[in-house]
């Protein structure tokens, strides 16, 4: 198996681009300047085809001729410097971090740590690059896998049986990890920890032929990352599994269709391939699960995802409609109601096609 | 070296002669009742000799003659078959699995989890043991570890330094974990996952021969173990390095002295030696640090700690003082103002007092 290889080489070469273009045109006596592709939500639309939300083209333009603009140009200089010197030595520091080095800058402190993370998703979306690919990590770690996976980092081979029951803990810096054997056939993501060490301990990953993926709740960006590299270059379906209620939803559809505040990136992130397979409504209903009525918070929330484009399937469109009818939701550990190994022994093989 | 052995036995001896007293005590037609320590503030009190908190002599008599008590006793009687059970298929399951569980046991389901729950704890408190003893695990997985250690897990020989730069996860079972070998001399606890990174990028690990361990905030009750463990086993010390504000304060200090709340546990999971070695409020005058003022919410909870009697030493109640007077706070990845490896190649030797 070959990995991407270059996005630190590419990244580089634009930010040196980015660099001759301001000498260049100083020695022309010309104002520098940089086009932005613009992050408003005027420009944010949801693409059909791809299945993701994507940048229209609209964009603003940053001169270092205007008064108002010139400190955010050199601030924007900086930032791409300090990247520069970040992908030269391989290193990686956090947002938090460049904030806090920024204090030391000529071109002066941030206000706040806000202001330096929008001049980096100005490079994000002007280079359609990752902030990971600029050496930028994010301060969480991702999911936790447990499954036949083996791969490489920085030299050292890692296998996701024998990395202990907390499984392989994907780093912010998945892009330099070197896929090298993979036995598994899908992966099951999880919402809880909870289920996560539930299918360990019933060794559903060997069961189904499966990389059982933690999520911790909201997938971390290395995790939606990570899926969609084993969706892409290990061509394993990918199947969520989360909570029966409108944040399950969310963070299923997150992984698939990604969100309207990255869609400068989301070409990186999304996986519109990934498959929800519960808890529906239907789960709730079909399973007799123990439940809990829906909030006012949750009705309003399901009400907003029903206009969502992203939820614009007769599937989404009909499970939305009936858990607003129940007025119920349900967890993914309710299953434990039929005993702890239900999940595994009926829930999940009728759930994958696999019963019988 | 040879890990704590028979904590399970102990558990399941415990669960059967809580049985066996039951039976008894039907055969000879008197009511069964349970003496269970009482968990109420006023039976939590901070012991001086042992520096964290520990439960007074009240306790209360749970009795199945007591119309009032009779579901409850049973209920217990249930959720001490349930663990038994666990314990004797080597299995483990999370509070909620088990409240769900609880749909089908003849004593009725809970009303809501803190209900199972208590019972847990009423458990717990009787046996002098923990959750985890009895089968029953936390959902989150405890902190990432890097460092020269290598364990064993269910026959998995694990090294802590070839399992990824997200390093190896501390399971929710880590009393079942066996440390093989242990060349550190100590553990570095750090608050955030940032500044985790940064150490192992720095190689910190290898600098200080240290375990790096990353809390990701507030320390998992796994991750405390583990901690207790790594002092007492391995007799490795260990040293807290967290935000200089009052939360960073407290989560060197429920590692330090347990919380009141876990005050029937503390003696499992307190480390008393446990050195907090910053930010202090002097580190942000001394280094001269980027601060952010305090809130209102962090004065009122500076003041608090004041009165804490886990806070009265000349060390914490100086350091108190001084951020009150400054009336600021500053956090760990703040050292980047003077570059990224300040913190190892500083500020770090200069706390450990391995300058020079």
């Amino acid at each position: 198996m070959v990995r991407e290889k270059g996005r630190k080489t590419k990244a580089e070469e634009k930010l040196r681009e980015f660099g001759r273009g301001v000498i260049e045109d100083i020695l022309r006596t010309r104002p520098p300047k940089l086009r932005i592709p613009s992050r408003s939500t005027s420009n944010i639309r949801y693409d059909e085809k791809n299945r993701y939300f994507v940048l229209g083209d609209r964009y603003g333009v940053r001169s270092a001729a205007s008064m108002k603009q010139v400190k955010k140009f050199a601030q924007t200089m900086c930032v791409a410097d300090f990247c520069r010197e970040l992908i030269a030595n391989d290193k990686f520091a956090t947002l938090r971090e460049m904030y806090y080095t920024a204090e030391g800058w000529e071109a002066g402190p941030f206000r706040d740590q806000g202001e330096s993370d929008a001049i980096v998703e100005d490079l994000e979306a002007t280079f359609t690059l990752k902030r990971e690919d600029l050496g930028l990590m994010p301060e969480e770690d991702g999911a936790a896998i447990y499954g036949e996976l083996v791969v490489r980092e920085e030299g050292v081979t890692i296998d996701a049986t024998k990395a202990g029951r907390a499984g392989y803990t994907i780093p912010p810096t998945i892009d330099d990890v070197e896929f090298v054997k993979c036995r598994a056939k899908r992966v099951i993501a999880v919402e809880t920890m909870g289920m996560y060490h539930r299918l360990v301990q019933e060794e559903a990953w060997k069961k189904f032929d499966a990389l059982i993926v933690g999520l911790k709740g909201q997938a971390a960006r290395a995790t939606r990352r990570f899926l969609k590299r084993a969706n892409g270059e290990l061509g394993l379906p990918v199947y969520i599994f989360a909570d029966g209620d409108p944040f399950g939803f969310h963070i299923a559809m997150v992984i698939i269709s990604g969100s309207a505040k990255l869609a400068y990136i989301n070409h990186e992130l999304a996986v519109p391939d990934a498959q929800f397979i519960g808890v529906t409504a239907s789960d709730i209903k079909n399973y007799d699960l123990p439940t809990d009525k829906l909030r006012e918070l949750d009705i309003a929330r399901l009400k907003q995802l029903q206009r969502d484009p992203r939820y614009n399937t007769p599937f989404w469109q009909s499970e939305i409609k009936l858990m607003l009818e129940l007025g119920k939701k349900a967890e993914q550990q309710a299953f434990a109601k039929y005993g702890l190994d239900y999940v595994v022994k009926e829930y999940l093989p009728e759930k994958l096609g696999l019963k019988g």
